[in-house]
């Protein structure tokens, strides 16, 4: 604590929930990973900033609770949990009767908070952002928790109300968009240090792609110095995420605007061979993906559906 | 900082939702109260164990979002934190479509979670709860946010669907049930003197009556040190309650086991004087309403429908 306090704290609260994505789950009969998806948007929002995320606690609504369902859950939320490096605090189940619907019988909705401490000379605004800057891509192979409302309408639309039964390759198209988050919030921290530890790499920005893409995510953080960026080697979106664009004729541009299109976190650094070095001790496929540009403007070499490897799309910053 | 260090903190996070009462909200159409609700349920829960609640954020799920109940959520917000002492610091709203639902056509649900912060001294467990400490009542007009579901089942069963409709005195039924909670999370934090205040009273334990009413809470509390207490003077429940269990046919034991009949908040203590007139200042009704007993037994003279004013009921502790 005596050091904590030598260094000028600040602390605080997020909040997020998974959202529709729980419906997947539902429909695949699967629970104990969508804690994954709970803990990634949860925390990875609060490490973005340069904070370490400490403690959790999640409320759980339910229309009628099942103890094997609840049990699932909660084994998810140990491993999410130990994987996010996170205590958690405190959590409350509600049985809420009708007032929560889904598919199935048994249905709820997750969502959850987390506190945050952060050093103040470590904060993440995005003003230390310079033209040249790499941008590393840190590989997703599912949605996310973002998005999913799109998916399940073209999959509905395209397959009917059993869409999930569906092959797909060697699994079922449930299965595949039910895919758990990536958790970046340990990465995150060891990169930044967090409050305790010594930073691997200098990092002038961080940027966690959810809903809005990285056109959305992105402009957000370079907007701050009224940059843009060039990404000339994104990760290949996962096969879901195609087969979603080809059975729903998306365009590339709306896709990389819905989804992540293959990387769930960009890291703006100046020092990429770190930030690259320390995502593969934590088992992250990651790489240099573009860099910082002048023009305010986002333009990304798509592998999207459309125009797999050829096309540059571009967008307003 | 410097002197908050100095006291040794416990740092904690706690969570709570609603529940059903905002289907009363949805009945009446009226949604500017319930963050008492929410606010009560979460931060006196926290305050019950001397500690003082600092940062709340908020989960609130929709079908589909309506500016307009937004709106009116937002501004008793600021109220109940107003109320409460607290500030919100982060806030998340996700549209579910039809995961949530209601009475009528915007539904939604809403939970929440508080940082609080405790001097370790000033830790309430319940183990300096003596024979013969005074139980203070502090008063509650309502059903806070406890026990619903039945409220809900009694009068629709006893006055159909639009049971909210009916009059009650000169109010309507749904309009009495919707009656917000009182927040008593300043006054306890007045009495303890949270974080950095002086307290007002000695206090052994405190007790938020919710779920599981006065035999279900207190008997916890007192179980600690295997001790029971006689309530002699309860507060007079509210009309609506007492019109739910005439409605409903509900014993009095089942009753004050459902509800809080009256108060929502115990104060166990040996300087009572000190308690009421604090409480006064703080504009709530207060009195003693009873006493620790050595045995380990809660006896309550009812104020219930069925015997008013003559019957003990007696409750294991």
């Amino acid at each position: 604590m005596d050091s904590l306090r030598a260094k000028s704290l600040l602390v605080g609260l997020n909040f997020d929930g998974v959202g529709t994505k729980i419906e997947i789950a539902e429909r695949v009969g699967i629970h104990n990973s969508i804690a994954f998806d709970l803990f990634a948007m949860v925390c990875d929002d609060a490490a973005i900033r340069g904070a370490e995320p400490l403690w959790f606690g999640s409320i759980l609504d339910c229309n009628k609770v099942s103890v094997s369902i609840v049990r699932e859950l909660a084994l998810g939320m140990v491993s999410a949990a130990r994987e996010a490096r996170v205590a958690v605090v405190n959590g409350e189940i509600a049985e809420l009767g009708n007032r929560v619907a889904g598919y199935g019988i048994h249905s709820y909705n997750w969502g959850a908070g987390v506190v945050w401490a952060a050093r103040k000379d470590r904060i993440i605004t995005g003003k230390k952002i310079r033209r040249g800057h790499a941008i590393v891509g840190v590989a997703e192979h599912g949605f996310r928790s973002n998005g999913l409302s799109l998916v399940r309408r073209v999959f509905s639309l395209a397959y009917g109300p059993d869409w999930h039964r569906r092959r797909l390759g060697r699994d079922s198209l449930g299965r595949a968009v039910l895919k758990p988050s990536r958790i970046y919030t340990s990465l995150m921290v060891a990169i930044t240090g967090g409050v305790q530890g010594t930073p691997t790499a200098a990092v002038s920005g961080m940027c966690h792609v959810t809903g809005g893409g990285i056109p959305g995510k992105l402009s957000r953080l370079l907007s701050v110095n009224g940059l843009g960026a060039i990404i000339r080697d994104p990760f290949v979106p996962s096969d879901v995420m195609l087969e979603c664009q080809r059975a729903g004729e998306i365009a590339d541009e709306e896709a990389y605007r819905a989804w992540n299109m293959g990387q769930g976190l960009l890291i703006v650094t100046n020092e990429p061979d770190q930030v690259v070095a320390t995502a593969g001790r934590f088992g992250h496929d990651c790489r240099v993906i573009g860099e910082v540009t002048r023009e305010p403007v986002i333009r990304i070499l798509s592998k999207g559906a459309d125009g797999k490897g050829g096309r540059y799309l571009c967008f307003r910053s």
